[in-house]
């Protein structure tokens, strides 16, 4: 018998209607003839509001104990809806991520699957029975219980989609699939019915909150089928599929942007070997990571401008490092900024035109929009301007590339 | 180093203040040169409101779902109590009921203790660290999550203590200890500074709230010295001691009371034997519980009168398995009365005094109240009461037996 993954998210079993609902959904898979395993997330805001009440007893809690606290969300809605649909005469039984097989590594708050052992998953379907698994959540190697970090719930599902060999992993949530950019800025905004893994998972990476950038590499990497969809109808959603499902492609997916950026420009440095590993190597040994660098000549001829992004939260930490290495460095200033935006145009068929980027800064330029920093992969080009101009870039771009809806 | 075991209920850890304040207890004590063992009940009204929340959902919930979804209550505490010992510089970790080696039988929702095995506790304390407990929950044999009941966390309590050898089992809760009756009926109620097991077994089964029933009985069966105490107040509460502890015995300790029963008369059966066992057969095979009986015969001379309490919330299923084998049974009628009250005066002192049942009965006739069923033990004499004299009859045994307050 063919087997359905289908994850609802937190805002699809906020209370006991919605529960009921998702019941409801799961016993018509069921009756369609698939094995059904549940994945669910906590309900409505119960992870920020068992965050917050962490917060208030210590300001910097234990993250073991954080997981321990944050697991127990997602065992509330997994037991809820296992009884809801067991009210509607459907055989259910719900399993803790631990339960399902779930190995994580030691990296409480934040932790990787290494492994999906999914044994009492799968004796459960082959009794019949549908499965009901807590998502967001495993178990590590040292019997400690793990939460994955944000988005984790996705992840849960696809892993386990990967590892029973599912026909399809369904991601319910409270948008109805993928769209070539945020329909809330861009109104002429398109769903797509299809996109590539590739596209998925850097339009995941370059701010697109729809899904997490791991579940789009594990499901990548797996060939799992995701479609995207809303909890509140059944019109279909967007299916993640291999490029060659694609028979015409768009030069560009979609346009991607996220303020979780934010730069900092250490102005004249000595232009000289090794420089470099020494701005960078102190901030990795803290544990930031950097995405855009740039660096350019300074007036003098002798220094050097570099200019780089790090994440929002991170950048207090990193001005603060740098300048412990101010004496090594000997640099002239440093210029945080945080008001910024990092737009990204993606798409697989950049591999085969050229003239994308061109497009691209002409476009901006068009507007008056001054491009602070440029980086490019193989199916994507990202620019950092000045966060004030999100709206009026992405909508010049959306126009520009011709992902407008037709009317 | 010598062990204590600690145990909070939901009030006193209902919220962030509280259990900073339990946490500073905690440290206290730790402090003081114990290894400490802490088990914490869900948070206030946890507990009910998820109970509450399954009910919204199905009438009848699943009872291992709801384990799965009442065991997520006390994983929240017992973090959060972690934090906030972590926060005032105490080392501590939390240990979910299956984590700290506490495994049951496999009846869920009322699961009962098999075994303790708790060396992850004790590897923890042998670390110097405070080991916090989910209480209330356990794992079954056959790796089931399982809660213990009603008041189960007083049993995690003892049962952990007793697997641990604890030096003591402080049961922290909203009274500061065990009076000789409920105290906000009886005014003159005076708190004991020991009891005997025994004669707290028999206060807690005949109805006093503030220890449960089996934790007792797992106390006295394993000789843990529980320390009965408030958590709001530093003085002194009551001791759960041998007998051999307590030098000069009052004959009667403590009057207790159970509004939780009601009586069934069945009218005029066949004096015949076996009769009796017809009647409890059909009860018994019903799970239902049947307490005092008393049979007496009728006027008729031919038939007898079968008097019987079973628990107020078993008295219509009772009434309903009776009206069922009335053919075979052949009684005149069957009349059912929730609106009695059990009062219960318990004293090992009975065993060498004469005449405590006797002052009994002429105190209740002296206020004309009319006993309806009788039943002793060695260390207790219980009668059935109409409900509306409860107040009376308890004040007028307390000052019978010498145990008002002097002044």
């Amino acid at each position: 018998m063919s087997i359905v993954v289908q994850k609802y998210g937190g805002s699809s079993v906020a209370d006991a209607q919605k529960l009921k609902r998702v019941a409801e959904r799961v016993m018509q898979t069921s009756a369609s003839g698939h094995a059904v395993v549940v994945v669910v997330s906590a309900m409505g805001d119960t992870t920020d509001e068992l965050l917050a009440l962490a917060k208030t007893i210590s300001p910097n809690p234990d993250r073991r104990e954080l997981d321990m606290l944050l697991s127990a969300g997602e065992r509330i809605s997994m037991a809820l809806l296992s009884m809801a649909i067991r009210e509607l005469g459907g055989d259910a039984i719900s399993f803790t991520g631990s339960q399902s097989g779930i190995i994580t590594n030691d990296r409480h708050v934040d932790a990787r699957i290494i492994e999906v052992r999914p044994f009492r998953v799968q004796d459960e379907l082959a009794r019949g029975k549908i499965v009901v698994v807590a998502g967001y959540q495993g178990v590590s190697y040292r019997k400690e219980i793990t939460t994955l970090g944000r988005g984790g719930s996705d992840t849960s599902a696809v892993a386990l989609a990967a590892a029973l060999g599912a026909d399809r992993c369904d991601i319910f949530t409270d948008v109805d699939g993928v769209y070539t950019s945020d329909p809330r800025i861009v109104a002429k905004a398109r769903k797509l019915g299809r996109i590539t893994y590739e596209e998925m998972l850097e339009m995941a990476s370059q701010g697109a909150k729809v899904l997490e950038t791991r579940s789009v590499e594990l499901a990548m990497n797996h060939r799992v089928r995701v479609h995207v969809r809303s909890s509140f109808t059944d019109a279909p959603g967007t299916l993640l599929v291999d490029e060659d499902e694609i028979v015409e492609h768009q030069i560009v997916s979609g346009i991607a942007y996220s303020r979780d950026e934010a730069k900092i420009t250490v102005q004249k440095v000595a232009d000289r070997p090794g420089v470099a590993a020494a701005i960078f190597g102190p901030l990795a040994d803290n544990a930031i990571n950097v995405d855009m660098i740039v660096q350019s000549a300074s007036e003098d001829g002798q220094t050097a401008d570099l200019t780089f992004t790090v994440a929002q939260a991170d950048l207090d930490r990193a001005v603060s490092v740098l300048e412990q290495s101010r004496g090594e460095l000997g640099y002239a200033a440093l210029k945080p900024d945080s008001n910024v935006v990092k737009i990204s145009v993606i798409g697989v068929g950049m591999r085969s035109h050229a003239g994308v980027a061109k497009q691209m800064f002409r476009t901006l330029a068009d507007k008056g929009i001054n491009i602070q920093v440029i980086s490019t992969s193989e199916i994507k080009v990202s620019v950092l301007i000045a966060a004030e101009y999100t709206e009026l870039a992405l909508r010049a771009l959306h126009t520009a590339y011709g992902l407008d809806v037709a009317g």
